[in-house]
C-alpha cells in the first residue's frame, strides 16, 4: 500500500489511479485493494475483425494447446495459418490414451493399451482449476463438458515410512489433529494482544470463542483443550441406537511434528491451483483437443485442416520479410512463426536468432515427470477405504495415487498409481516398463496392503515425458522466477517469431498458460498487421 | 488411554481386551487405538434366511428410507409386509420436485413446478457423504448411481452485513488470511514447548517449518509473517508474458475476528458429514427411493408392491399376540409394527404405549426446516464468479446458496436459494409463497448484487417442512444427547411396537441413520422370532 514509498490512505490511491487512467484504472484499483469481491475473468475467445489478417500468413510450431488456441484465433481473423506438430498425436500432453491407442517413448517398445472398453488414463494433465477462466471460457464455447475432478477428499491416505510405524492414516486425521492442537497451544497464550498489534485486550473472548471453533476445542472450566474430534473422524462409526461410535484417539503435536505429511500432501488441497473446486472434461482431458479441432473457421473448414502432423521442425529462419521454417514434410514461408516448441527443444533447432534470445531458450529448465496407469480388478478403494475420487500420498517413489472422481460403483475403474516429477520421475523413467510396473505395486501396498491382488498389471500403462519424443519433460519449472532474465527476453519477439505455451506465463504446466499465452502472441500480431 | 484410574500401554489394554472378548475385542481394540487406519464400512444390505419370517407379519409405518429399508429386508427374510404411508408421495423427506410436480403445505394453494425440462429441486435432503457407508452400500447395491456433489468450493462467497462493509468475499481469502495470521502468532511464540507438553525446545526449528507450510508464511531473516498469500487468492488473477497478477491484500486478524464469518459458514466443511468429497443421486436424491421401489422381493414382486398410500395411521394398539394398526384404508393385524414416524406425530396417534414411552415420544423436539429453489436464466455464477457448486454463507435469513455440482455450462440451472432451519425457517415458513421469494432475492442480492434479473420469480418452489402434510419438520435435532433418557427408551420396543428412522440414531438427520436403525429394528424382529 506505499506509492514512491509514502503510506497513502485508500481514497487518495484511487483518487491518483483515476487521474492515471481513468474509470478502467480506478476499476483495477478497487480490485487490487480487495473492495472488489470477485476477480475478473477471462473474456473467452477474442472476436476480431475477420478480414484482418487478410493476406497474412502464420506458421505455427506444435500443435497442443498454445498452437490449437493461436490457430483457431488467427484463422478466424483472416490469417492463413498452417500448424506443423512433431507427433502423430494432436495435442500435446493432453493425451489421453484409450484402449487400442498406443505410444512409445524414444527407443522403446510401443506401450499398448488395453484397458476395458470404456476406460482411460489422462497419460498427461488430468484437472483444470475452477479459477482458470481462460480455459473454462474456451471450454464452455466449444461445447466440451465439464464435471467435478476430486482433488483431495478427507478418506484419502497420507503414507510415511517415518510416521506411525509406516502405516497409512487418513487425511482427515492429520489435518484435524494438527489444526486442534495448534488451537489448543494459542488458547494458552496470556495476551494474545502482544503477538497480533491489530487486536486488543478487549478482543480476547472472540479470539477464544474463533480459536474454539477453529480448532473444535472443548471447554474444560475456564481452559480451552483438544481432545480427540469427530473432525478428525472415527475408528469405529456412529450408528443407530446405542451406538455413538468411537473417536480416534487424537495425536499429539510431537508426533504430528516427526511425521513428514507436513512436507508432502498434508497441505497441497490449499495451494491456490489445486483449492476446491476442480474440473476433468467428461470423457477425458483430450475432449479439449478434440473441442478445438471441430471448431469452425472460415471457408467451411475447421481447426484440424490446418494441422500437418509427423513432421518435426528442422529450421527456423527470419527474413528480411517474414519466416522461413523447414520441417519434414516441406518447407514454409510466411510472415509470422509462432514457436509453441518447449525452448529447450526450439534451441536445437537450426535457426539464426540473436545469441542473447537463443541463450535464454537454453535457460529455461525442464522437469522430468512419469504416471503410471493401473485397470483395477474391482473398485476396493470405494468399497474398502470409502474414497471417491481426490488424492492418497506417499514416500515412496509413485508419490501420489489417483482415484477416479467419476463412475463411481462401477466395476472396474483406472488408478494413477504412479505422479510425481524431478528425482522421483528420472527413477522411473530409467527403469524398464516391468520393473516400473513392480515399483508402483510396491508403492500400492503402502496404501492399500493387497494392493497388488486388485490391479491387472499386465494391462498398466507408464508414461515418462522426458522419454517421449519432442518432449523434453512435463512442463518447464517456473519460468518466470526461476530466471526472470531470461524470461522477459522470450517474452519479446524475435524478429517475426513469438513463443506461445504455458512456459511462458505464471501458469506454466496448465493449459491457462497455454492459452494466455497465445492470446498474447496473437494479439501481438494482429497489433504488428494493423499499424 | 486409563482404564479404572490407572494408566495403562497400548499392550496392556490389547491383552487386557482380548481376554474380555476374545479377538473380536481386540481388533476393536486396535481399531480404538487408532493402529488400524480405515474404519470398518457397513457390510451391505444384510442377507437373512429367506425363510426365517414364513408365516409371521410386520406392518410398517412410514415409507421413507427406514421404512422402505426395513420393508426390503423383512420381505426378503419370508415375512408377511405392508407398508402404510400417510402422504401421496413415497419416499418421505427424499423429495426431489420435478416440472409438472406438485405438493401443497397444510392450508396452502398447490405449488407446482414450472422449472424447464430436465431440472429438478431436492427439496429434502441433497447429498451423501463419503462415510456413510450404509446408504451407499445400498445405492450401490440397487444400482443407484452417485455423481460428486461439492459441498465447498473456495469460490463461494460469505457475506455479513457486519464484515466488510457488507460485501461478500470469496471463502478463501478469509479461510487463508486467518490461518496465516494465526500460524504468524504461533511463529512469536518464544518457547512453544510451555505451550505443548509432548514437543521439546529440540522441536523448535521443525514447529517453525510446519508452521511456514500450514499459514504460508514467508521467512524474513529469522522471522515467519504472514503477508498476502496466493492461497487467499489474487484480485487480479496471473496471466501470460509479464503479467504476475495481484494478489488481494491480507486482512488483518481484527477485521477477521470482528466479521462473524467464524460463527457461520467458515469452518462448515470441517464438519465430519461436511468434509469433502460428498455425493449425490445422478437426477436426483429420489432415484434412492426409486431403486429401493424397485428392488425384487419373492413372488416376482417389488418392494413398491408392498405400499399402500394417502393412509394416515390412526390407532396403533399392542395386542396379547401382536399389534393392531388402524389407518384411513383399513385395518392390519400383524405379529409386529415398526413405526417410521416422527415421535411428536405417532404420540398423536391413538395407542395404548406406558406412559412412560408415551412421553419419551412426546421429548424429541422437532426442528424446522424451509428451502427455496430458483429456476436461473443462465449460470452467471459460473460465468461472474467461478464457481462450481459448493454453497455460500450470509447473515441474511436465507442463510445458505446451494450451486449445482452437475450439468456445468449448461444453459441454465435450479439454485437452492434458501436454506435453514430454525428461526429462520419458522421466519420464511409464516410467510406467503410471494413473501417468500421477496425476501429470498434481497437475501440473494446480497450475494450476488443483480441476482434479481438472473432468476425466474415466477418458477420459484418454497416448502416449510414443518408446515408439510405429517412432517412435523425437517427433523429432530440431535436426540441421543439432547435427551438421553427418552432416547434410551425409544431404543427398546414397546411390546410389539418398535421403532426405526434418523431420528433413533446418531445420524439424526440423515439417510445413514434411518438405514442403520431400519437394520436394528428388522434385527430385533428377527432376533425374537429365532427364539
Amino acid at each position: 500500500m506505499n506509492w514512491n514509498g509514502r503510506p497513502m490512505t485508500r481514497r487518495g490511491l484511487l483518487g491518483r489511479l483515476a487521474a492515471l487512467g481513468g474509470a478502467g484504472a480506478a476499476y483495477h484499483g478497487l480490485t487490487t485493494l480487495g473492495l472488489l469481491a470477485i476477480p475478473p475473468a477471462h473474456a473467452g475467445i477474442p472476436v476480431r475483425p475477420a478480414d484482418i489478417g487478410a493476406g497474412r500468413s502464420v506458421v505455427i510450431l506444435g500443435a497442443g494447446m498454445a498452437g490449437l488456441t493461436a490457430g483457431l484465433q488467427l484463422a478466424r481473423a483472416g490469417f492463413d495459418v498452417k500448424i506443423v506438430e512433431a507427433n502423430g498425436h494432436i495435442g500435446g500432453r493432453s493425451l489421453t490414451v484409450r484402449p487400442g491407442d498406443s505410444y512409445a517413448e524414444v527407443g522403446r517398445e510401443k506401450m499398448v493399451c488395453r484397458f476395458d472398453d470404456g476406460l482411460y488414463l489422462n497419460a498427461g494433465p488430468g484437472r483444470i482449476p475452477h479459477h482458470h477462466t481462460a480455459v473454462l471460457e474456451y471450454c464452455r464455447t466449444l461445447g466440451v463438458a465439464m464435471e467435478p475432478y476430486i482433488f483431495a477428499s478427507r478418506a484419502n491416505l497420507l503414507q510415511s515410512d517415518q510416521a506411525l510405524g509406516g502405516q497409512p492414516v487418513q487425511l482427515r486425521r492429520i489435518k484435524h489433529d494438527l489444526r486442534g492442537r495448534l488451537s489448543e497451544m494459542l488458547a494458552k497464550v496470556p495476551d494474545p494482544a502482544a503477538l497480533d498489534a491489530s487486536i486488543t485486550a478487549e478482543d480476547h473472548a472472540a479470539f477464544k470463542g474463533m480459536l474454539e471453533q477453529f480448532g473444535a476445542l472443548n471447554r474444560q472450566g475456564d481452559r480451552l483443550v483438544y481432545r480427540s474430534s469427530s473432525r478428525a473422524g472415527y475408528s469405529v462409526p456412529p450408528g443407530a441406537g446405542r451406538d455413538p461410535g468411537t473417536l480416534y484417539p487424537d495425536l499429539e503435536l510431537k508426533t504430528l511434528l516427526d511425521s513428514d505429511f507436513w512436507r508432502n500432501g498434508l497441505f497441497n488441497d490449499m495451494t491456490d491451483y489445486w483449492q476446491t473446486s476442480l474440473m476433468q472434461p467428461v470423457g477425458g482431458m483430450d475432449m479439449i483437443v478434440k473441442g478445438f479441432l471441430a471448431a469452425a473457421i472460415p471457408g467451411g473448414r475447421t481447426v484440424r485442416d490446418l494441422v500437418v502432423t509427423e513432421s518435426p521442425v528442422r529450421e527456423v529462419v527470419n527474413t528480411e520479410t517474414g519466416v522461413v521454417v523447414v520441417h519434414a514434410k516441406g518447407r514454409e514461408q510466411a510472415d509470422y512463426c509462432i514457436s509453441t516448441m518447449a525452448p529447450s527443444v526450439l534451441a536445437r533447432v537450426k535457426n539464426n536468432f540473436r545469441p542473447a534470445y537463443a541463450d535464454a531458450l537454453t535457460r529455461i529448465q525442464d522437469t522430468p515427470a512419469f504416471k503410471l496407469g493401473w485397470q483395477a480388478t474391482h473398485r476396493f478403494w470405494e468399497e474398502n477405504d470409502q474414497i471417491y475420487g481426490g488424492i492418497s500420498w506417499t514416500d515412496h517413489p509413485i508419490t501420489q495415487l489417483w482415484y477416479p472422481s467419476d463412475s463411481y460403483f462401477s466395476k472396474t475403474g483406472v488408478l494413477t498409481g504412479a505422479y510425481n516429477s524431478g528425482a522421483n520421475a528420472q527413477l522411473f523413467g530409467a527403469l524398464s516398463h516391468p520393473e516400473r510396473v513392480a515399483l508402483a505395486l510396491e508403492g500400492g501396498e503402502k496404501l492399500h496392503p493387497g494392493f497388488s491382488n486388485w490391479v491387472h498389471r499386465d494391462r498398466a500403462l507408464s508414461i515418462a515425458w522426458h522419454n517421449m519424443p519432442h518432449f523434453p519433460g512435463g512442463w518447464q519449472n517456473n519460468p518466470p522466477e526461476l530466471d526472470p532474465q531470461a524470461y522477459a527476453r522470450l517474452t519479446v519477439p524475435e524478429g517475426n517469431v513469438m513463443l506461445a505455451g504455458d512456459f511462458l506465463s505464471y501458469w506454466w504446466g496448465w493449459k491457462e498458460g497455454a492459452i494466455r499465452s497465445a492470446d498474447l502472441a496473437v494479439q501481438a500480431i494482429v497489433d504488428r498487421v494493423s499499424q
